[in-house]
């Protein structure tokens, strides 16, 4: 038995996010499929984790099993041919047999757009999420930075978040103006669901003043989710990078 | 009458180009359905010139008339109500009378985006090129100098175009390295058909080696289609902008 670690890069706009589901496309069942045709037997990935239905993601990372090796290119030329142009494979490499893309995972790179238009674009309507709003950017990075660090942040988690703890770490939150847009990098050692989007939420309810920076500061000590801000959309989200120590 | 010019953002990836046509969906086609249930009549939209398939705009220019003047939003914020997601009127202003949007017209600036990754991406396939090969940027530049000025574009036109000069003026050619991006600017007075994408083919046969950057001068003098480079495809090509002296 041979491990193998895929990268993989989607448009995540018309699938049902990354988790296979009945009566719906999901990027898992279209990668496994692929991978079938490939290997010529079924393959179950196992990923660093999901991303909801509209996320993209730059590098997604899952690992699966294969009996007889082929070529490293067969897992990457070989899979592209087989998927869809909004799916592709950048990088399939062999991995220790005990090699867990979940559970190894050391930190993940998110990145959320926002176009800040008053007219809505064609042309940025896919990957960005689109606000006329003019946004007080001062202080959305003061507020922001009251998330770096370990916290509970039950405030940001979806309220059918399973997750037993809500405690987090967060590496950095950056956030950049690139013209027109205005990109949030979040690094963390893991996420809760919906938490990134509503981290973005929240710093825009910050941004035009409907909440308080020092807001939230006090819903890290003892929020709930009703007291944090909107959820972003998915679209603006992607899911950039997840590393680990020995890959 | 009054006379009102439109600028109109569009991703025209799923669409037939612009110009209205028989048993297609194209972007005329689309902005007049809209305009027709805003203004209660039909309307004839007169463009500052046509787009191919595929190819995306951010700033296309185009006039109507109306008999009764209605408040200007209603063009723009109401026009948009009627139009799907992949196009927006941006912007909607009174003109002269006998102002045209394609005889008027100072100049064009077109953008053309090529992406250069050995591994096809899902999240920039939509808007550029995407090319395997290692460019010769040098080259290039050098290359694209040739073609800035007064010239019989002859060799870089359809070979169904069907215009009686293929002199043209170019007042610029750009190329910008941004990231794992190539932006090439062009601006100029007008275009012939596929000019712009035969232009920036031809740079790419440069840049790989397959025509020398001298080749392009001579192709200026005495050059036929089949001697110039390929067509680069569609959908890395945007019409950014339109302008006039008056308007």
């Amino acid at each position: 038995m041979t491990r193998i670690c895929l990268t993989i890069e989607y448009d995540g706009s018309d699938y049902a996010g990354w988790q296979i589901q009945p009566n719906a496309v999901t990027v898992q069942a279209c990668v496994e499929a692929a991978l079938e045709r490939v290997v010529g037997s079924p393959v179950r990935l196992y990923s660093s984790g999901r991303t909801d239905a509209g996320v993209h993601a730059a590098g997604m990372k899952a690992h699966f099993d294969v009996e007889t090796l082929l070529p490293l290119s067969a897992y990457r030329e070989g899979v592209n041919r087989a998927l869809p142009s909004a799916i592709v494979i950048r990088e399939a490499v062999v991995v220790a047999d005990n090699f867990n893309a979940r559970f190894d995972a050391c930190g993940k790179w998110y990145q959320y757009q926002i176009y800040r238009s008053n007219i809505r674009s064609p042309l940025h309507r896919r990957i960005s999420w689109q606000l006329g709003n003019a946004l007080d950017l001062d202080k959305m990075i003061y507020a922001a930075q009251f998330f770096v660090g370990k916290h509970d942040f039950n405030a940001f988690r979806s309220s059918s978040c399973v997750s037993e703890t809500s405690v987090r770490e967060l590496y950095s939150f950056e956030i950049v103006e690139d013209g027109e847009m205005l990109l949030f990098n979040v690094r963390g050692r893991g996420f809760l669901k919906n938490m990134v989007r509503i981290l973005v939420g929240t710093l825009v309810d910050v941004g035009i003043g409907r909440l308080a920076a020092e807001t939230v500061e006090q819903l890290l000590l003892d929020g709930s989710r009703q007291d944090a801000g909107r959820t972003a959309p998915a679209h603006g989200l992607c899911l950039m990078d997840v590393w680990y120590e020995k890959m």
